[in-house]
């Protein structure tokens, strides 16, 4: 049978929108995406699960109510669930971002900023 | 309050032996791990959960039965549940794992390789 890799900047380079975030895994029931970011979030938090950001290149902050965390590549954060946070970037940003199936990218926030689900690269 | 990115450089220069998987990050009821491995693993499978594998540095390959998937840095690949595969590395070769808290390293198969479960860095 033929194994074949998941490259993720060849992932990366079939995409240029922001804030899209396209699956190109899955494991068990989690999607594994790939989102280039610029600019700032919505405001938003997601009631039932934790969400994994990791940063590819680039990087990025998010903020939190009453803080915030820089990301830059090589690094890894993992949103408590339930947590209001605001993704932002100064310049493109690529991540990756890890979460269960079917999880919306804007939460419970809605608004324009919300992304299609279950669309693969 | 404060919030402290997860910077896998940094973790991974806390541990040098081999074949020992330590715990960095929890996304809900699942382990993000960091590995150092050289040479072979054992033949196992993890009959209840796929298994994620990213290189962070180096190469390694995953042999199955009927072939094998040679992964280099920002490759992932996920090993579905309850196929045997054998992860080898000819030379050091950095990765992240990811599985369901308390998923046993040599899954059903044991042996000496078989890491403590539950050890964070």
């Amino acid at each position: 049978m033929e194994y074949i890799a998941l490259n993720l900047n060849e992932k990366l380079s079939q995409f240029s929108e922001h804030w899209s975030p396209k699956i190109f895994a899955r494991m068990n029931d989690y999607h594994f995406k790939l989102a280039k970011i610029q600019g700032e979030f919505v405001w938003h938090s997601h009631v039932d699960t934790d969400e994994v950001f990791m940063v590819l290149g680039g990087s990025m902050a998010i903020e939190f109510r009453d803080g915030r965390v820089d990301l830059k590549a090589g690094e890894v954060f993992v949103v408590p669930k339930g947590v209001e946070h605001k993704p932002v970037a100064e310049s493109e940003c690529k991540i990756m971002l890890i979460e269960p199936s079917g999880t919306v990218n804007t939460g419970e926030a809605g608004g324009h900023l919300t992304a299609k689900d279950n669309v693969w690269i």
